[in-house]
């Protein structure tokens, strides 16, 4: 059983009408009963709004993938939980962002960069092009599908260069963007995946679930539990036998 | 003229007789001296206890490459300060980071790990290997070149898989570690350089100086400033002609 | 002064009226003034049909940066002559590979993998986006540039991960492509680039140009020759004092 | 069940007695053996004496990893026997490059590099490196393994930056190396693991057998088959409707 935790902002649902029509449970809800269509998950969700936004020590040490979904309250989420997820994320916890999770704390946290990118909200086809027809993420798609309204978000995306590229987009209005990307930072996988506005349907969009899914598996930590902490070596644990020499301020 | 700014910690060189013996000026203005060796550089110095550690705006908006040497005071360095550094960088200005500077709050901030290793303090010798012999930052250097005493670092290194290894150590102890690695962030390159301990002459170390010299080269901005915006692009400003459908919270 | 050679195929204008009505020089010698432009470069131009294809040891070893374009002919490229261009890549000679190359001998063999792709040949738009404004290959353009009428090349791009992805294609007919890519094989700096069919005057468009010329300087040697042997290392050159010990069949 | 070959070159088991000492079967019938510890596993054999050396297209279709070790005869192997293992791996199947198959034309191929490094053969004692203590294929080592008698690899390793760097090596008489290394290529995964000389009896050691049942889990295909053929696209399969437009040689 992968233990999947859906992080969830669920402020758009709280103000807005037209994003309450597609998502009258909240967006997580929506994501999470998508990921429950495998029954190799085990689901729950967490939000902003909760305490420690959800994601507690326990919370945390019993995830194995999180996903990720915020827009307009990035900077509301506390500093200590962003440190806490990307400790675990380090460690091993796979984590997928998705669609404006570009901007949040965690994601640029772990990246490095602005995550910067160009966008519009017009409503306007993207076409979701498949990079390697093989790999576990692209699994059950053709050469590519397609989500009928959308917003666009367009290159340059300011991350760095990514260990691979799953989805590549075109845009009905003329931009392209890399929409599904893999990084492995310490121990742990990362997967950004662009699709996913408030105000269209786009979780309920059946090729989109079934990416989630297949990230979700693909995230899972391999291995095992990498806690890193800097330790000194005492003289008389190191392999070779060794006589201490020069100066220390210690 | 590559306009160099070298920073130091300048801690270390206040409190302990030790250091002050290989280091009557501070580190910063022995690692500054080697670079003058080099006619095409000017080389200023900026330290931790300056106003805003020397690292004003206008300091580093004509700074082409930034050298980054701290271990006691990390803490220390105002966040402010650091936005305003990783800015430059993914904006192009090369940054160079020495020893223990691994630990700084601007690596960490730019590879997105814990950049954790080991570490022993016994004045063993050390062996760097060229793994490229014909790499720009390995210029004039043969197949290896020795330290005779230094801190032991060893492997696991936590950070991101570089774009380009160019040494890895041998230790006297037993140990390995990758000691000269290259990235790309943004529009910037990053050279990080193991040696360079506070208790032993090492940046008086001929080879050690001319690595670094060869690093500002490398690092040094290649093409033009790229300040990214994540700017909105109208719906008339669409490379293809476009009319709006769908809803919005806007 | 930079030594370019430029290489084609030449074989296209010597058939098809089509093709001499937009290149009745060769695309070679097109390409070639394009570069000429540059008062640093130092241009030549060598083709199949020439002896040894214009490749000659001495040729290449007078030659910073080479730029191939092949198409029908990929298979007539003798191999001597490919082993002899990797081997000097691999040394630091910079390869600019354009358009159809991404199926010759020396791409393939550089790669590693097929170098496949989907194509279409109907003249279509093609628009292509930069994604690091401040890189040195994007120097001079916008935030993209347009070709009227060009072949299509759709993903997926059988190649590895590029190191850097310069820019990424749309197509009027619903295609997105990988267009400007960078790698480093050992101490040779690779380009990929797109643009270039036969039949349409792509190589007269003057950000294609443009792009060409920012190659060849990014693609240039930086630091000095490698040439890489796999050399024996004779007991007494241990760095460390060693006794051999243990089998051995010499 | 994971379909394991084990490809081995078996010839310097007809040649040297102290090869057959360590290997009365052949290294490729110990390091099978090794595998078949692993339940999990359906493990076989293939040489270089055998037609089509072993890996018949029946074979090659029906296996999930192949390892191969290869020294003296790396020439002998038929380049048709190459293609058909390259094409393999590029559709998903794991491969595992062992010691001195650093020099095979298979790695070489998928490298595209000239795979070359120092090397000594002195029996002295290797020290590997954990890099990322938590990757699947270190899984069940500490902090490192030793090999007390082996043959020493030395940096520079002419092969491209790798996806993930698994273990460094240490050695007695004062080298490095970078001794496991992570390669996707297209759809398959490779990993280069570096012991293994035929005159120790090193696929004995317990902690290497672990290293490559490990790896043999890390580099099985995660996904589908990808089979590549740089389709053409015919206009009216274009997503969006286009008219064609411009010249054409065909």
């Amino acid at each position: 059983m992968l233990r999947v935790t859906v992080w969830g902002e669920n402020v758009h649902e709280q103000k807005h009408q037209v994003v309450r029509d597609h998502y009258p449970d909240g967006m997580h809800n929506c994501i999470a009963d998508g990921l429950r269509e495998d029954k190799g998950f085990e689901v729950r969700t967490a939000t902003l709004q909760d305490d420690e936004h959800g994601l507690t020590e326990d919370v945390l040490e019993h995830t194995d993938v999180l996903t990720w979904w915020g827009h307009t309250a990035h900077a509301a989420v506390e500093d200590e939980i962003v440190d806490r997820v990307q400790a675990r994320v380090l460690q091993g916890m796979g984590l997928i962002v998705l669609h404006s999770g570009h901007y949040s704390k965690i994601f640029r946290r772990l990246m490095g960069t602005t995550c910067s990118l160009t966008w519009r909200e017009a409503g306007e086809k993207e076409r979701l092009w498949v990079c390697n027809a093989g790999h576990p993420i692209a699994q059950g798609i053709d050469r590519y599908f397609e989500i009928e309204n959308t917003e666009m978000y367009g290159e340059p995306f300011a991350v760095p260069a990514p260990d691979e590229t799953v989805f590549v987009s075109w845009f009905e209005g003329g931009e392209v963007f890399r929409s599904g990307l893999c990084y492995r930072r310490s121990n742990g996988k990362i997967f950004y995946f662009r699709p996913g506005h408030e105000t269209y349907p786009i979780y309920h969009h059946s090729t989109v679930k079934q990416v989630i899914k297949n990230a979700v598996k693909w995230v899972a930590p391999e291995g095992t539990r990498w806690i890193d902490s800097c330790p000194g070596i005492a003289l008389e644990d190191a392999p070779e036998s060794l006589e201490s020499k020069g100066g220390s301020v210690h």
